[in-house]
């Protein structure tokens, strides 16, 4: 047996273990209403720019907790925190990717208490947090312009499990070959029912649209309890 | 134990597994005088884009082929063969990362007759690839200046394990807030050795300078043949 498939087969296992620990967090957080979203991305798109501008959008209508995940730092963290922000760390130990059980500890760590919405900041990585459901209700996924509008074609999974898709970095659009119709394109193809809600992080473009639709999903989940979450 | 606990320990089992795997690789590449140079970054950091600028630049000096690593797609391998360079596709099956075994039958695939330098592109990750060795006589890694200068800090081992660091679309540099001199600090924080080029892939900037420091690199170790490789 090569060493290629036994790691296949001990991610099998693993993964039918973190299934049944994501179900039952997703159970035990829709009880007490706390919605969560787990929120993925590769390395420098943007991740905790666009958590904090979501944030700021929809100050006053919803109260935000965030789990950051690092291999090693906790520079999103202190960043987080600095903006008020209720924040914990989660190191990863070198591992690529966050499941269910670091979640329930890390929400453990934050506290639940007078918090609506528990963003999970993934780890930056396009392949392996797509494996791992996190017990969140609903999952985004960001694509930034100057990745290029290749990358349904080679991260399929990510673009298959996220609901939501933000295109980042709006503003670099006229700068590079980016083709945002063949982009659609190719996300619709593999995922759709996916949004797609096209984002600036750093001028604010678009974050309305999408906060907006990120509070509305989370007032239909509080309003209908446990019947929106995801079997 | 925890899943991650029982994740890590069977990766360990087969990085050791790997590692014999990877120095049999380059003693075997090391006698008939091929180089192998292994190429990471995150997902859209321009892999595939420097690898045709640098064989663009060193053609009529260096006959190159090029194994391209992905999840699921050929794009990679179409585009490298399109511009008349020798290439293999290499899919992981969802693995986030290539293996010494999975290079040795990438290379046998390829046909090393002809060839001076054989061109690994590892798959689009910070994380796992630089876990892994691939058997290569040298390691680069892009990072691309959308991603941020923060990024040492948060994948401190693919930095460490680098030789080299190609700081890619270097033409972005005025429209962000990278700061150039704060990286270039991180990294030399974390691998005093490595050596840093500033480049752009689509205009061509540096790539001179990367080329022929490469150029060198393949040359000497064709003449030391064996003594140049690492233990």
């Amino acid at each position: 047996m090569s060493d290629a498939v036994k790691l296949i087969e001990v991610k099998e296992d693993i993964q039918a273990d973190n299934e049944r620990v994501a179900r039952e967090l997703r159970a035990r957080l829709a009880a007490r209403k706390t919605f969560l979203l787990n929120v993925m991305s590769g390395p420098g798109a943007g991740k905790t720019s666009t958590i904090l501008r979501t944030v700021e959008a929809l100050r006053g209508r919803l109260r935000f907790g965030v789990l950051e995940a690092d291999i090693e730092s906790t520079v999103d963290a202190e960043r987080v925190a600095a903006c008020g922000i209720r924040a914990v760390q989660l190191r990863t130990g070198g591992l690529c990717h966050l499941d269910a059980t670091m979640v329930a500890q890390g929400l453990d760590a934050l506290g639940l208490d007078g918090l609506d919405v528990v963003v999970i900041e993934n780890v930056g990585n396009l392949v392996c947090p797509a494996e791992f459901d996190t017990g969140a209700m609903r999952s985004v996924m960001l694509l930034s312009v100057p990745e290029g509008d290749d990358k349904p074609l080679k991260y399929p999974l990510m673009f298959s499990v996220s609901d939501v898709l933000l295109v980042n970095k709006i503003d670099y659009l006229g700068l590079s070959d980016f083709d945002i119709a063949a982009l659609r394109e190719r996300v619709l193809k593999l995922n759709p029912r996916i949004r797609i809600f096209e984002i600036s992080a750093k001028t604010g473009q678009g974050i309305r649209e999408w906060a907006d639709w990120l509070g509305g999903e989370v007032e239909s989940f509080v309003e209908a309890g446990a019947r929106t979450v995801r079997a």
